[in-house]
């Protein structure tokens, strides 16, 4: 049985990466003419098409959404996804997920798998790689040629499409604000790398909200966590260099493992240091004690860009293009892990 | 744009369930003549055809594989998924995942959608209505036309595929059998309704591993949990009427859930009542105390599902009609809910 080409194959094939090959096909001037055309040639060969969305687009509707997030393990991405299916089974449409595992290629075979006819339109968040590359060829190949995306939470600030966030910097300024009225004075930040835009974000909120109150910023109270998985080592040791009394994580597992943490020490929560998380999610409700968080509201997210690709789908007007991006209000509920 | 026709709207416009419409279009004798007749005049009428599996058999490899499960907020379901893109990845293979929510009209939609050419075979996990209802004629249409089909922990016994489970009733025998090491007595189970196989499964070796010591068995020390999102106040009303100094509960949520309803009635854990869980996922990394758990590898069983599948699409005999049941083997991981 003939195995069909791939973007990856071909890469393999040609000793080129997986962009460089996706780049090419669509002619890119990124591409040396040398490049470009060996590939063209050899998928011409084969017979190759990729991402024959103009086919699609002239045939029929498949009443079907493509959704392409980073990955599953995180409560809020599998909260979006609830949002997703809810709106979209009321609508008649039929949801497919794809994960990036945080890859660019991934990302990019992926979209180009779904958009080459299986799909109508695409409702995703960027891996942390296409957000440290700043490359997002693969999404204005696909919006060019009409197919919509709606984005949501990573989202890519110079891709004309609709785009649904939340205020991550007011938030984080709302929930320094908190401790600081709880008169927490030694604050401290757990966050990610500034590549993944809610991390520097957040980042800048907290930054904003110490020095409105006329507080001055100690870089070495800012930790950026790059290995989510194995954080446990970087944040006890940050812990142990500086004496908070009062700590902001960009996530519930940071927050919870710093918690832990801090109780290993014979530090109290929140007696001694008080903690507020962003992540809504199990952790937060069942960690003792449980979290003071900002609610990010994954389910309304979902819902609301599945509604907004729809509305997009089902528009007669459909050169009429006009984006909106959706601030989503964020809430802080208060938990044991403040006073 | 003229929309494509689905099994749900056929079923609409008749009138008629998901089901009838999918088992009429396969001229199941399940249904009535006059019935079959009417959908499959409708269907033809509109030039639908349903699965188009014996199509897309005849011509190339996608190189995809579907998933469906009943939902991903679980961290099982999670973990077996990347277990699964683990080995289809590493083997060229792209995952699509399409979730159930627990719906057997879903499920038989989905399963619809992908067997039409998307994908070479499925990895999947029944919805509980699926298994509630023992309707399984979608997987059997799928597997009698040749597409392969790997089953993993909610299986249907009465399907010929490949099955990747665990072992639950001696996997709750060997975690009774270790609370009644640690001298507890008075045992309590927090189940799901016995449709669920691994809820029967596991309520089967808990009671097992009670006759094996000579304990009667109280069935009142059983409890039956439908509703996994709102189960806390049965768990409490549960707690109250008995009084347990051991819990096993079928997975991490109940058993959280439990743990805090106890601390709330001024009980210790795991001094006055001991606590196992299924499930090795976040919540029993990280809830206070940590929990004991019976580790249900997810990801190893995700990737052995991929691996099966994988072969048998790459096998040169696919005539020949062989299946395997993989059982693997659990642990039970020792935290602080057990001295």
């Amino acid at each position: 049985m003939a195995q069909k080409l791939t973007l990856k194959k071909i890469a393999q094939e040609l000793k080129v990466s997986i962009s460089t090959v996706s780049k090419a096909l669509r002619d890119s001037h990124e591409i040396s003419v040398e490049t470009r055309t060996k590939i063209q040639e050899y998928a011409k060969q084969y017979n190759f098409k990729p991402n024959n969305i103009a086919l699609s687009l002239k045939n029929q509707k498949t009443k079907k959404i493509g959704v392409i997030i980073p990955e599953i393990v995180h409560h809020f991405f599998a909260t979006v996804i609830s949002g997703v299916e809810r709106v979209a089974n009321e609508k008649g449409y039929q949801v497919i997920i794809c994960l990036s595992g945080e890859s660019f290629d991934k990302e990019v075979v992926n979209m180009d798998m779904l958009a080459n006819g299986s799909i109508d339109g695409f409702v995703m968040s960027l891996s942390k790689e296409t957000m440290e590359r700043q490359d997002f060829h693969h999404l204005r190949e696909v919006t060019n040629q009409g197919m919509p995306i709606v984005m949501f939470d990573r989202v890519a600030d110079d891709i004309a499409c609709d785009k649904i966030i939340i205020d991550d910097v007011e938030a984080a300024n709302k929930a320094t604000d908190f401790l600081l009225r709880k008169n927490r004075r030694n604050l401290g930040l757990i966050s990610t790398p500034d590549y993944v835009n809610v991390g520097r974000l957040r980042t800048q909120g907290f930054k904003e909200a110490l020095m409105k109150r006329g507080y001055e910023i100690d870089e070495s109270a800012i930790l950026k966590v790059e290995d989510i998985e194995n954080c446990g080592d970087k944040i006890k040791d940050f812990l142990m260099t500086g004496n908070y009394d009062g700590l902001l994580a960009v996530n519930e597992l940071f927050a919870v493992t710093a918690s832990k943490a801090l109780q290993g020490m014979g530090r109290k929560v929140p007696d001694d240091v008080a903690i507020v998380a962003f992540t809504d999610g199990m952790l937060s409700k069942y960690a003792s004690p449980t979290l003071t968080t900002i609610g990010q509201k994954g389910e309304e997210m979902g819902g609301l860009a599945a509604a907004k690709l729809i509305q997009k789908l089902e528009s007669d007007h459909q050169e009429d293009e006009t984006y909106e991006t959706v601030i989503v209000k964020t809430s802080l509920i208060e938990r044991e892990s403040t006073p």
